[in-house]
């Protein structure tokens, strides 16, 4: 996005600069994955809500890598959690430095999330960060739970993602109003805004896990089958399946036997079942209520390159 | 200690009331490890120097909460890292519930933590306490590359302690001072206070880890030998021994190659080159540093309770 271009640089640099460490260890894990180059999603959130609302202090580049940093522990946790071998198209930091290093340097990360609001100087801000952190690691448990389970219902799966994807985007966007002091219903309208999308975005991703390639996901296709996660797809299939389909899907996810071949026979009942094209309708619902509460954000050339922003999480599932 | 006796009475009921979750296997693991009865030698640092300095404010409680849990979240990820039994005389949380539990219930602990320190509304107390945040985690990254490695030095062994042990302690006395609006100077006199003190404490129970006994410990002895973890004992026992002795030690500690007929040997070879004994004086000598630090807080039952804090932090040895 054009509006935020130089705010990106900065925090970029900034990143870069806070992974460093007299311990060579720290910035070496740390940016294989940082260099892989997410897309810096979250970030791109915290910069353009604040300019919206007014603000372009240097906070606003300390909250949005902070932000970032926040999300890249996580992924550094949750790649030891799911035993994840892929990660933005390149072997995941465990394989390469181990689960235990992954570990620590998360927790770096974060230590450094912290230092960075603190900085940013807004105790508002640093309230709803904080809180974000420990829904995003309630979420993360939940989900934990959830695998395996086939009785895992919709409202469960949104719960989970509500909390271990949505909560981070809420905060990222509220965090903007805030350094921009735009009053209560501005933080809440960026709240909602963030949230949506963030649930818009987490539906994509699970449902690109069986229908995307490798190359344009960075991680293998079916590793939530292979881990047993039980996502909105295989919600649905196992609704609406026979007898033999649901089977299928409980030797493959509660029972964790999953054989080359049963990726294939996945998605042919997954397609079967319209079950992509189904949690794919429930993503545009979601991205539609993102666009109606950022319409409440002041018009300009942030707002609209946000909403550009929610069709492009939408459109990469096709 | 009497003096703090009623803070830390609700720092308890604080600390139980903020493991609370909806995700119930998180109070359970989190309480798990909070209920084996901890030292709770940290948050009472808190307490005590707030008091010392004439604060009697409710952040006091929050901010001593806070730093149990940073503690807590921190043994949870050790146990993972260290691949550890036995924690307080239980079964390891990873034990029971698995690593993955245990990474994600520290994470949650964490965003809690951090959620006190906004509510404490300190910003200073935030950036000392983040500050710690992310050294802690640099330390435990430090342990992790010196183990196994008996070029280790004293030096490098000690730089490991004062970021994964002693800055924690620091921290949690600095905050004293600063919600009493006690200044600079009182500040650095609390932390250096903070620093010996969980120095003399780390070095202490390194000792302890060959020569104390598993119901006083809580922990398997030997585990430090078992986990290739090079301490002081070590270090000096290295120095100071033959060849022979050096072989014992790289075959244990470099080579993971631990027999249990080797706890026996190496105990003695730590008794016949007074590495205990070196140990433990190093221990007393950061005490005796902790108590002209601690000689500069005003006088009254607070420091008086925590002069006795520091004999017995040495004494628990014997």
């Amino acid at each position: 996005m054009n509006a935020v271009r130089a705010g990106m640089g900065a925090v970029n640099d900034l990143i870069l600069s806070r992974t460093g460490s007299d311990v060579e260890l720290i910035p070496e894990l740390a940016n294989h994955l940082i260099d892989s180059g997410g897309k810096r999603l979250r970030p791109m959130l915290t910069l353009a809500t604040a300019q919206a609302y007014g603000d372009e202090s240097e906070a606003r580049i300390l909250l949005a890598a902070s932000v970032e940093f926040m999300h890249t522990a996580t992924l550094l946790h949750d790649d030891v959690v799911d035993e994840s071998d892929l990660r933005r198209g390149k072997p995941a930091a465990r394989l390469v430095w181990g689960n235990q290093a992954s570990v620590l340097v998360g927790d770096f990360l974060l230590g450094q999330a912290f230092k960075m609001m603190v900085e940013a100087g807004s105790l508002d801000a640093l309230g709803v960060l904080s809180d974000a952190s420990a829904i995003i690691a309630e979420g993360e448990v939940m989900q934990l739970i959830t695998a395996q389970n086939l009785a895992t219902t919709e409202a469960d799966y949104l719960k989970v993602i509500d909390a271990k994807t949505a909560a981070l985007f809420a905060a990222a966007a509220e965090v903007g109003p805030i350094l921009g002091n735009a009053g209560d219903e501005a933080r809440a309208a960026m709240r909602d805004f963030g949230r949506s999308l963030g649930i818009a975005f987490q539906l994509v991703d699970d449902a690109l896990d069986y229908s995307g390639s490798q190359a344009a996901l960075g991680k293998n296709v079916g590793d939530d089958l292979r881990e047993g996660k039980i996502t909105l797809p295989v919600i649905v299939s196992y609704q609406r399946g026979s007898d033999e389909d649901r089977a299928f899907w409980t030797r493959c996810l509660a029972g964790r036997d999953v054989a080359d071949s049963d990726l294939a026979h996945a998605i042919a009942l997954l397609e079967r079942h319209g079950a992509i094209a189904e949690t794919m309708a429930r993503a545009r619902h979601y991205a539609e209520e993102a666009k109606a509460s950022l319409a409440k954000a002041p018009d300009g050339a942030e707002r609209d390159g946000l909403m550009e922003a929610v069709d492009f999480a939408v459109a990469r599932a096709t």
